[in-house]
């Protein structure tokens, strides 16, 4: 389980509520785990949440019963809580408690929600004795109170940052020429448990040499050699909640080209980070990075967005981005309590590739950076 | 990527296309990345196949094209292969790509469509200049080729479960007094990493003492004591495909109830193993397992099911489990090339666990079990 107070789990009820009444729903089928796991600390594989005006109604298995009971005794409890134990399977449960209840409207999550299983469910609900409910489908309504952390999860996060910035310092150092990339990668995994953290957030990236041109370069059996930048992406979870950072460092004295390139980046970090604060657009924070690389003639360099937010998931809205009027639909400002990367980079096919990337908050007045270890290029 | 050979991949495209041509349809969207692995060797995190009866085309973006194409020029290249790179986003590029074929019913896989995502193509291509193509549902076209392994696949498991079981053979000696389970986790995770996987299956189970009753523990801070017993469960996914193993071990001299549990649940691994063999009904597999710890007086102890498939996912059909006329909707027989788990388990809250888990291959005349690694209650 997770540990966010029990008031903190009310008010994510509550911002979600709202957007039911407004929507004429009375309840939300919530599918999406990462959602569950908001609305209620579970942090377990399998269970359906059914968020209505005055009851949470979490349906699990028995394999988890013991644990969500356990819950309830703790400040830690959901408000409104009540346990329904699978009985056959969870869809089949869920339409049988969906039959009991008096709705009429009932929103599902539709970027969570399988054709497979809203057609059965439907067909089901269909076939029972009393009239069926409209499933009606909803976007986002979860993950957009996600987007704004609350202080229970900006301290979270905050500590999460402190202990994977104590990781960096170390990992800055691990680096041995003729270590092959992959078993660097272990080295960092093994070092982000020993940090407290549950797992790494995604397979760290340990990418040298011309590997590090390669933005999402798998380790392999490649050696790190003399000469080499090695561009080193590692991530933890912390009670449930991911941070990420980058450094790239070179083996042995830097060529003057790394040097420029590694420096060019690192005026992109720094300009975009301080174009961070509150109503801020989001296109314009990117345009702080890209704006800086292409005026050291990296622009054709750096194809990959600035950020993403981060939180139950290690990508998260809101996104650091190009405008793209095509595919940018969301809201475009940041705002406090937003907790997202900073990750600039250029990537030279053939030469190899340099990335630096903290972690943000948007306070109220500004920006906080939450991660915490020297940008500066590292020669080990 | 993954390392199939092109024939092997021709094979499976030609098992797929006749279920497309027995259902009229002039291509299947693959969308769930498992599938997509398992046609084109793909191991990124982004893509979407269209395998049409002369041609696989291939959708990713700028981050997979490198890959992608070093593939070409391999014995694992995909046949008939046509690559598409994303402009703008991957829907709106599959849109614009299907708009410009001549079919006129593609299917899709409904249980790894989100309704969201079916929404926007089904609008989108109607809004377009040419007639739109039909999406139709269709339901596992591809897991149910994924079901049976073929010769690679069955070299690939046979070697992950020889390379687990030498894993499995040191876990048993890493167990110490006064040890957080969590603690233990990593060190397996570690030791996963250096036997060549690259990666665990899952988290990792250490769970001792009243832990051991939950069948899904997650480690914690819990220390290892005399008295325990542990039970040890964890896999590795092996160039792409998963194996998984489980033993329990005493912590000191066994309690004669400890003795007793284990061995029930040995006997009814033996048995559920001595049940497998072409033909024979994946329940039939179950009940050997669940009958023989009835006998023992643990019936109520064994709450899960018997076993599960293993391949590219850790968890796929078939299903060794309790027959259950309202769920169990699948074929029943096991047949020739099919690879489960065999896991019995005792449960007994506040006292402690048991569970014994080996990998088997359904072989022409029987059984091939691949895990090997003493079953004996071991006390450390």
């Amino acid at each position: 389980m997770s540990h966010a107070p029990s008031p903190a789990l009310s008010r994510r009820h509550h911002i979600v509520r709202d957007e039911l009444s407004a929507r004429g729903l009375d309840a939300l089928l919530v599918t999406a785990l990462p959602n569950i796991l908001y609305l209620t600390n579970f942090t377990g594989s399998s269970a359906t949440v059914v968020l209505a005006a005055d009851r949470l109604y979490f349906i699990t298995d028995s394999r988890y019963v013991e644990t969500v009971s356990a819950m309830n005794a703790t400040p830690h409890h959901v408000p409104d809580f009540e346990l329904i134990v699978v009985d056959g399977s969870y869809d089949a449960t869920l339409a049988g408690f969906l039959a009991t209840r008096p709705w009429t409207r009932i929103g599902f999550e539709a970027e969570h929600m399988t054709v497979a299983r809203l057609g059965w469910l439907t067909a089901t609900l269909a076939a029972g004795d009393t009239p069926a409910a409209e499933l009606a489908a909803t976007d986002g309504l979860v993950e957009r109170a996600r987007v704004r952390k609350d202080d229970y999860e900006i301290a979270t996060m905050r500590e999460a940052a402190r202990r994977l910035s104590e990781v960096a310092a170390d990992v800055l150092t691990m680096v041995r020429r003729g270590q092959a990339e992959r078993d660097l990668a272990m080295a960092i995994d093994w070092r982000i448990r020993q940090a407290g953290f549950e797992r790494s957030a995604f397979d760290t990236i340990a990418a040298s040499g011309p590997n590090a041109a390669l933005p999402h370069a798998r380790p392999g059996e490649r050696t790190i050699t003399e000469g080499d930048l090695v561009v080193l992406d590692f991530g933890g979870v912390y009670d449930s909640y991911c941070v990420d950072l980058t450094r790239t460092v070179s083996v042995g004295p830097a060529s003057s080209r790394a040097r420029e390139v590694h420096a060019a980046v690192r005026e992109a970090r720094d300009r975009a980070i301080a174009c961070v604060a509150p109503g801020r657009s989001r296109f314009e924070i990117d345009a702080a990075a890209r704006d800086t690389l292409a005026g050291h003639g990296l622009g054709e360099a750096f194809g990959h967005g600035t950020g993403h937010g981060l939180g139950i998931e290690v990508h998260e809205d809101p996104r650091i981005t190009r405008r793209r009027p095509d595919v940018n639909t969301q809201d475009e400002a940041v705002a406090p309590g937003m907790i997202f990367t900073i990750e600039p980079g250029a990537y030279l096919p053939g030469w190899g590739g340099v990335r630096i990337e903290d972690d943000v908050l948007v306070t109220a007045d500004g920006v906080e950076v939450l991660t915490d270890v020297t940008t500066e290029l590292i020669e080990v």
